[in-house]
């Protein structure tokens, strides 16, 4: 039997997203390994609360002041600390009792709690790989320099991470990223035209939140795993491959410097990231079904076209550049994504926007975390008066 | 620079087969790591002179005396040991100044050699499968008393100890061996009936000795490597899965507890396993072609159809069996392989020797070492016999 002393304490930021979800899931499936310490959320009060009640975390943060405000009249009976904004996620991300952080926030309000995270010097489940994208010059020296563990929670780079359990870096050749292709994989630059947020949502193998959904859409979440990889795994860009395999099931491989190439395979799903970065480096017992390779017959793969998903180029370049190029080309997108979402541009202007911004805002070469932040606010703006005057057509 | 003290010496036993010529070649392309210390071989007396020149062992090996003789006579200038007969090839195995053997003899006659390198305590590469399929009983505790290493040059094999590193063995759920399917996958039952030893030496992926061709052909090849696996990880057959894959290009995978499986993938050449067995558990760079998934397009998988190869049945019958089964089959299929090589039995007939020596002769549950030599003659004679009496088609 295990002993009481050896259950871990887990902090789920972002706890009512799709990875949040998923990881309260997991640690309910092994109450004797894994306990709730905090459950943190941006708005949604309610699912906090239905959250709350169910798994009797020791405490819980909001970000959002009036969502706050609410969770507290809604769960008057919950005694343990409620904390509020950014601050209040960033406390509960470095509490010293906190054996694993779950980093499951969206966009870049995930970077700040990260950070905060890595001070704390904790092993880490990062699933906000806008974090690294933005700002992963910054957090990499920070996660050596406070001893921290960052382990990515992507189906893509627990697969990178299990292939090298075991081998040494500098036997490492390649990483060959697996990109399903998305819902328009096969569609001519025509159709392409015509893309609506309904077509965009519908994934054919990852059911994800909606922000991620639409970034393998455009294949930018394939660009901004490469740029994650960069960082986690300190290998430059031209050793990261991407490779379209629609059916998703060989997640990522390795290649070594004798030609072998490891894989990591498995239905889509991400029980099997959330639970490996918790229980790193060993595995637990996981009821899910398994992978029949003669059911499923075949494993098709084709180069990804960087003409009608330019997002990934763009992601490539970026990563070239260095710098604050990455901050500048994540908010571009969310502000893109969120913009495309509400029918307020068409899909083929995300990356017109994000390429504009890469182009035009004054590039940062050394930034601080500071720095980030207000790229990262210019972008934003910048980014939103681009798509105004793009689709407003004015003409002086 | 490498240092000399940390060149390898490296017996290669059965150095002009397929495995020993290509390991001598990996051998040749790191001077700086590896040097030739014995070579041995059975009659090839002719290739084997050719090598001692070209790479200059430290001794060599005979196993047939007038072969021992024509290369005394071939080489005189040769200064080194020239050993004859199995005590030459287990005293060269058993070699104190040896880091590594290399076991790459065909069939039986490795299991001596195998057992000699094993006393020793040595590290193995062992491309004789057939050792362990026949007495792997006996091998594997003699592994661990000696404390010897056995790492498997099999391109199966390989790639599960390559799946395994860094992973714990309670880890383990299910080995899934891939299987080529051989040149005669999409034969039906009657096209088999008509099969020709011309026909079952063209390998569709693999170039390999004449016997491994024929065993590939009939998938007897993969039965035996079940039970190697079976003796080399020590996990039961139930646990053991084969699955059909026409393109080699994943060469086996396991599955973990929590449902995450890993595979080892690269071009069909055996220059990657044998590589491995001698830089294990690391890695040095090989100069070969690497693997382009986008160029190959697709992977297919399909389970083993055990009606028209029945020896995958048969084999994991042998190891249910236990005891003498795993030598029995072993005689039966060497002594059935060369019948039908020279045109004495039809293809179909080799499943049935081996089936019918498997169902009576007498079963022996523990074996030791000399009772396994003794089944094995018997085996060959009683497949011989049964074989002389279902092709004469004598009528009482």
């Amino acid at each position: 039997m295990t002993s009481a002393a050896t259950v871990r304490q887990i902090a789920v930021l972002g706890s009512t997203g799709s990875i949040g979800t998923q990881t309260l899931d997991v640690l309910h499936r092994h109450p004797e390994l894994f306990s709730p310490r905090w459950i943190t959320c941006n708005t949604k009060w309610e699912d906090l609360a239905a959250q709350t009640r169910l798994y009797k975390p020791y405490g819980v943060a909001l970000r959002d002041e009036s969502a706050w405000q609410s969770f507290r009249s809604a769960v008057p009976e919950f005694t343990g600390p409620v904390l509020c904004g950014e601050a209040g996620i960033c406390e509960a991300a470095a509490d010293v009792e906190n054996d694993v952080v779950i980093s499951a926030m969206v966009g870049f309000s995930g970077v700040m709690p990260t950070m905060a995270a890595i001070r704390a010097g904790h092993v880490i489940g990062l699933a906000n790989k806008e974090s690294l994208v933005s700002a992963g010059s910054i957090l990499m020296p920070a996660v050596a320099q406070y001893e921290a563990t960052l382990l990515a929670i992507d189906s893509e780079h627990s697969a990178i991470l299990q292939c090298l359990i075991g081998e040494r870096a500098s036997d490492i050749e390649r990483f060959i990223i697996t990109a399903s292709g998305g819902p328009f994989r096969s569609f001519t630059a025509e159709q392409l035209e015509s893309v609506t947020p309904a077509m965009a949502l519908k994934h054919p193998n990852w059911s994800m939140g909606a922000k991620i959904t639409v970034d393998s859409a455009t294949l930018m979440n394939k660009g901004f795993e490469v740029i994650e990889a960069r960082w986690l795994f300190d290998v430059p860009a031209e050793r990261i491959d991407v490779v379209v395999h629609p059916q998703s099931i060989i997640h990522s491989m390795v290649e070594f410097v004798d030609g072998s190439v490891k894989a990591q395979l498995g239905l889509p799903s991400m029980l099997v990231p959330i639970q490996y970065a918790l229980t790193y480096p060993h595995r637990k017992p996981l009821a899910a079904q398994r992978l029949n390779l003669a059911a499923i017959g075949q494993l098709t793969f084709e180069a990804p076209d960087l003409v009608r998903f330019p997002c990934v180029r763009i992601a490539y370049e970026a990563l070239k550049a260095g710098g604050s190029a990455g901050a500048v080309i994540n908010a571009a997108n969310e502000v893109a994504v969120a913009s495309f979402l509400a029918g307020q541009m068409p899909y083929l202007g995300i990356a017109k926007t994000i390429e504009w911004c890469l182009n035009y805002i004054e590039h940062v070469p050394h930034p601080s975390m500071d720095d980030v932040i207000l790229i990262d606010e210019d972008a934003r703006r910048r980014a939103a008066e681009y798509i105004y005057i793009t689709t407003t057509k004015t003409q002086l």
